[in-house]
């Protein structure tokens, strides 16, 4: 498998451009909630886990949160999110990419922290082909930074999580690819800065998925 | 004055959080104007004068726009940014730092690369004492990243801008305030990486306005 390495792909701000529209749905709802922060901590922390992302941001106002708060938050960004879904868009080279690799015959996944709920009008957006397997939050015990959804797209291909590549925008995706023992790929479409981003542990950071895909062979990504 | 530098603070990112929701404002603006770009690209330009902003990102894309394109984009954002205003909030320790700098008698003044149409609703938000100059796009001939903002400030103040300190959460302050010859200080509060805003030129990065507050006696902010 050393010649051919699998790619892993996020998909909010790796493949659609939707991590300032979820910043500012889960800053309406966490205000909804009585917690008032400010929106760059939030956009901070897009890509976690939706309950990780709920305690973290509550504890450093001082908050607990309830189980009940916590399902109530959830629910009030998917809806809040969900209103500004039309304005979403794939990011630059997204469907290139994604063609590109079904005709190279890589194998390749997309991994997202979020709900198949939330994700599957984003996956419409790039036309994603039959038989590309889609890990989602409701698929794995815990979501990024935990190593769970990387691990299960590399199982559901059928490849060893050692030798694929873990494509995501945030510090959350590259945390959870070094425990996974993958290596993490950053793009600053989800707007973290590269320094940011290589200090989590990328391997290379490149543009959006466009960018990626012009330095494919960086990767070692061969056609089959 | 070198013993008691004056603080010239930008508006969005700096004082009031509403960086996130100017980016979306872009975005919209943008594609209603045929320019298709990724939000985090526009996030890394807001900041900058809104006429440098929609040449630079219309040239991105290949674009080049007629005065008349970009004084209509100009307005549609104006307009879009005006629907999100009731979702702006001062961020964290704003309204204390500007408590402080006025009972510390320190010289003080805003600059912001926004129209005054688009600062007033925001000033009102941190209750900015009378007798504050506010130094807006309608005052100079050029915003950031020229430093006719941060100049026109300092001299607002009656202070040499080689005494004073321009605080400001983009690149564009950063830059600005070094082509003025003031030291700049910036906020992650408007979303860029600490790194960025140090290789700008940034003399200190605090966390946003409650941060600096917290340690401005490092940048030798005494009381009268």
């Amino acid at each position: 498998m050393t010649d051919r390495p699998a790619l892993l792909l996020d998909l909010d701000g790796t493949l659609i451009d939707s991590v300032y529209q979820h910043a500012i749905a889960w800053h309406k709802a966490l205000e909804l909630g009585g917690i008032k922060l400010s929106v760059w901590r939030i956009h901070r922390r897009i890509g976690m886990s939706g309950g990780l992302l709920a305690d973290s941001l509550a504890r450093e106002t001082g908050h607990e949160l309830s189980e009940k708060e916590a399902a109530k938050l959830k629910r009030a960004h998917a809806r809040l999110f969900a209103a500004q879904v039309r304005d979403v868009r794939p990011l630059p080279g997204a469907l290139d990419l994604v063609r590109h690799l079904t005709k190279m015959r890589v194998a390749w996944a997309v991994a997202t922290s979020g709900a198949l709920a939330s994700a599957r009008p984003l996956l419409k957006l790039v036309n994603l082909p039959p038989g590309v397997p889609v890990i989602t939050r409701d698929d794995v015990a815990h979501a990024k930074p935990n190593p769970d959804l990387w691990i299960a797209a590399a199982a559901r291909l059928g490849v060893p999580i050692e030798s694929a590549i873990a494509v995501g925008d945030s510090v959350w995706d590259l945390l959870a690819a070094r425990r996974a023992r993958a290596l993490g790929v950053g793009l600053l479409s989800g707007g973290y800065g590269e320094d940011e981003l290589e200090r989590a542990g990328a391997y290379r950071v490149y543009a959006d998925p466009a960018d990626l895909l012009s330095h494919i062979d960086e990767l070692g990504i061969r056609a089959d």
